[in-house]
């Protein structure tokens, strides 16, 4: 059988190795740095040849830096004959500019799909991707793996009692459905509404609330200014308590200091996205997605390794 | 006619202003900013329906930055429906991983090409590519253009007297002969050597240099190690001044205090890629691309506008 062999560059080496260690492999000897100019220099340090090799890079911040490791990554990959070059981008960036919201808009989640096969990527496994139209941006095959299984276990765990789970907008009604359905819960929807142009939004809860506890749920967390409104509506309206989930922690600008004022009592995140010292707060606890990509990657070698007898 | 229009991001906005003066276009109305989280948005706020658009962006540091900038502002043009997308970059980035020089290498260089191809460019406008090798990574048309003429006029006007054209490697010899051609002087080469594993290379210089005005050609200083090693060298051997030249001035890590600090006179560069104020030290003299690249807009969109009766 071809050797399975698990790469990262420098986006999230932690989970690279925690999920090596789920795999039961050894992290591959391999290097992202940068010459004095700035310009990424890969050191591939062992063979590939003939091997189903994987990296693990999400392209989260700086994500024009983690793109163009990946890309130079797998070019490298490429020309050392590994026999597949998969790539596990466990958060997508640029998946919010995935269509032309406004006229001459670029899609560049488009772009980064054409980039990454460009550069000889063969196969993609990702993770809650902000529109799963975005796996029709590929012409490889794209596994997607899901958050919610992993949130949801860790709230059935928490024995909370008359839960309700809480879309924070229209786009997210079919998250929030699916983590509701595990926890046997019902659903509300937070629906925002400008009531005249200039004039502040206002927070319209759909559902029942009243006495509840909340979970709201989103795929990203990035200024973390929707959740925090979100939140403090459901208090002021009367929920009991609030929790907040999300499978990827952007967490960027005012996020970390909007979380702590917020009347969020507990933010639950995956590690897809690492997070900083600064923003390992009390308040959020961060659970763990490398048995699933795991477990993904082990069937995803399977599969090729039958494929072969097909060859 | 289809309408020329002039974009630029952030790497040297300051010379495409130039190039569109020299043009008499006005720049066009665009801005590359970021998002909260580092994703880079491109904000195209005119109608490019059916122009010829040139985007002036040199891959300089931050290189990966600089070239996603580029990328995606192509793919809004793409999509906003413009005739032509020409892309000029008066520094082409990640030249120097033009081939594999070590086992299991990436060609970066090359990954480039495709990755500036597949965002949907359909022509190139690049001067003094590390090696000319890298025209033939695309597979679209790519204009050239030299620096030597440039540095070689401002080094006639200078009026030096006895001139040496020194390369200071063995792969600069052919762009050190074009400057002695056009000044119509000799040419030395340094030969460096390493006379034995972990001892130092010394600096063996071919050709006569001595009591004469020496002028170090090359396409790149990065560090500035090479050259002013050379300039030293040179010095010791008995010039009797030492300039420098070269077409892009990366600059990058202890280049300036190293310049500062050596035997060079004077070093003269140009605008390919703009100075910082701490760059911007007494001997070194900044000549401007801008007319050659707007000629060679100009020339591209008269061919494109041609080409249009036979289509
Ligand atoms: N990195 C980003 N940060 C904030 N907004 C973004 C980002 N990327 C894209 N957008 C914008 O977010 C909107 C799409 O978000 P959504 O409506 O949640 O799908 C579009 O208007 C995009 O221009
Ligand atoms: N940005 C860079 N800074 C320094 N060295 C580089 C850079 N990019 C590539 N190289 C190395 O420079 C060598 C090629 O330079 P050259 O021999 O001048 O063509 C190769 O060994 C590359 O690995």
């Amino acid at each position: 059988d071809p050797k399975l062999k698990v790469f990262t560059c420098n986006a999230n080496p932690e989970l690279a190795k925690e999920i090596a260690e789920h795999i039961g492999v050894p992290l591959g000897n391999a290097q992202a740095v940068r010459f004095s100019d700035g310009e990424c220099q890969i050191k591939l340090n062992e063979s590939v040849r003939g091997c189903d090799v994987f990296v693990i890079q999400p392209t989260s911040a700086p994500v024009n830096e983690h793109l163009m490791e990946l890309l130079v990554m797998v070019d490298a990959l490429k020309r050392a004959s590994a026999k597949s070059i998969n790539v596990v981008i466990p958060y997508y960036g640029y998946a919010r500019q995935d269509r032309k919201a406004r006229a001459r808009d670029p899609i560049t989640a488009k772009l980064v799909a054409n980039l990454i096969e460009t550069a000889g990527a063969q196969r993609v496994i990702t993770m809650d991707l902000h529109a799963t139209q975005i796996q029709g941006f590929f012409d490889i095959p794209v596994d997607h793996l899901l958050g919610v299984p992993i949130l949801g276990k860790h709230f059935s765990e928490k024995g909370l009692q008359d839960i309700v789970v809480v879309s924070p907008d229209h786009g997210g009604v079919t998250r929030a459905r699916k983590l509701a359905e595990r926890l046997e819960a019902p659903i509300a929807i937070i629906d925002k509404r400008r009531p005249e142009p200039n004039v502040a939004e206002v927070m319209n809860i759909v559902g029942n609330i009243e006495g509840k506890t909340a979970i709201i749920i989103d795929d990203i967390i990035d200024t973390a200014g929707t959740i925090t409104l979100a939140a403090n509506a459901l208090v002021e309206a009367g929920a009991r308590e609030v929790y907040a989930c999300c499978t990827h922690p952007v967490l960027s600008g005012p996020a970390i200091e909007r979380i702590a004022n917020s009347k969020i009592k507990e933010l639950i995140v995956t590690n897809s996205i690492p997070l900083t010292k600064e923003q390992m707060i009390d308040k959020i606890t961060v659970l763990s997605v490398a048995p699933i990509i795991g477990e993904a990657i082990i069937r995803v070698h399977e599969e090729l390794s039958v494929s072969k007898l097909f060859d």
